[in-house]
């Protein structure tokens, strides 16, 4: 058992340093502060077992190639680095956040091939949305998509993200999800997006205008083994057939969506196959407070 | 007289202290750091006269305003710590970076109100392109834009100009230029760009596709004071009639362009009217050096 959480002393790794999060800190010419040149990942832990892992070190490898920056960690050093972290703080169930940048340099667009990437990982507590929330719903508004043309990399270049939550919250939704210019659903400022379009999972096909999240391949996977055709395809909502809505991201599961702009997705209550895919899927989490990897 | 700059202590502030730069730190947590959450501006200093500093500081207070970020200083104050800071560090001629975001929080998308933004200026030399550059010529590339939409507010979500540079260091050029889904050009990865056809000044109109240069500004004033028609349009680089292209930022000042994309423009070498444009700038360099603000 750990620490208790009332006891708030949080722990931080910055560039092979473990140290108490309050004095975590990089230099004012670090990259990711000055061009947002870096990529992350969010990890979630359940009672020191952690959920695909490997998938999230080795999205965190690509994107860093997708930038050109050297990933400054062997993915086992990562790993290890993850689980100290994890184990340095009090949470059982936590989000291991994970960002490397391109490092510190006197500040110029151009990149200088000598530098010493920067590594940083922290460890928050990881509350899932209340049964509450789930009964109410969760609401959506959507936006035209004002993000960048490279979104299947997990950037630290966030601010368009920011923008869309901040309208949501204006809106007094919980998220805003990205249309294309002909209103086919993208995805969410920080979630993947599903239909249930006449008993069919649909999503959006990878491609540069999303990310590819581990949550959703989770999804897809769950929907496979439960019989579901999944089709990854452009898709408007308001389709003939839609009859549910649903959101995933590490930190959300999957959420049934009961609302977007206002109009009630099928009856406006969360629906069967929403549910019956939270449900395997916090199942899933159960699993792996009893089987750590 | 300043001191030598080969005695290279420099100061840089960091919300309300100035210290040694190598000191000069933010929280991992600062949204900037984490979600690309802010805005800078960057005002050249020659001999302690600034170029167009208040224009900078307004700019910088309708990026936050964009953004929805308070700035955490009245103009007035700003324009005090940017003198201070000048004077602080050896360069007669300097950049004065000034970057302004959110501030820290614990990490979410949603932004908590509360926060105190966080505020940094640095100093660094400030090397205008050498003669010996000039003569050989700029060289540019041009690449399909991949960038966000809102490019008209000046964020430090810069990952995409980065990018475009590392792709024009890549083909050995000096500068990528970003061409809309129709080949018109809209501007550099750091810089604004021009045209001459049929001996008119040819530049992109604002809009959310190009920031409003205050050196861009300085261009079309003088262009004007020439007696040039200036036009701001979509243009392309294939145009008829088109003998000369140009770029501008507060770096380079106004600099002509003698090849993209291995193609040379006009005769390949400087024209006339943009060496004309960049010896009236230079001299108004030279001119705030005896008339400082």
């Amino acid at each position: 058992m750990k620490q208790s959480s009332a006891n708030l002393q949080l722990t931080a790794y910055v560039n092979d340093k473990f140290l108490p999060l309050e004095q975590a800190m990089v230099h004012i010419e670090d990259r990711g502060f000055q061009f947002a040149d870096g990529v992350y990942e969010v990890v979630a832990c359940f009672g020191g077992g952690y959920l695909d892992l490997d998938a999230h070190l080795q999205r965190l490898e690509r994107s860093c190639a997708a930038i050109e920056i050297v990933l400054p960690k062997s993915l086992e050093a990562l790993k290890d680095l993850v689980q100290q972290a994890y184990h340095k703080n009090p949470y059982e169930d936590a989000m291991v956040y994970i960002q490397v940048t391109r490092g510190v340099a006197p500040r110029s667009h151009v990149v200088n091939q000598a530098m010493q990437p920067t590594l940083v990982i922290t460890v928050r507590d990881l509350p899932l949305p209340s049964d509450t929330k789930l009964r109410t719903g969760v609401k959506a508004c959507t936006l035209k998509d004002i993000r960048w043309k490279h979104c299947e990399i997990k950037s630290i270049a966030l601010l368009a993200s920011v923008m869309g939550k901040q309208e949501a919250s204006r809106r007094e939704v919980d998220e805003a999800f990205w249309l294309d210019e002909k209103n086919h659903m993208l995805e969410g400022c920080a979630t993947n997006v599903f239909a249930i379009i006449d008993g069919v999972l649909v999503t959006h096909a990878l491609d540069h205008q999303i990310l590819g999240g581990i949550t959703r391949d989770m999804v897809i996977s769950l929907a496979k083994d439960l019989g579901f055709v999944v089709q990854q395809r452009p898709w408007k909502l308001d389709e003939k057939g839609l009859t549910e809505c649903l959101m995933s991201s590490t930190t959300n599961a999957v959420m049934p969506v009961c609302a977007v702009d206002g109009q009630a997705i099928g009856a406006g209550v969360p629906g069967e196959i929403g549910l019956k895919l939270r449900a395997l899927m916090l199942e899933q989490f159960e699993e792996l407070r009893h089987a750590k990897v």
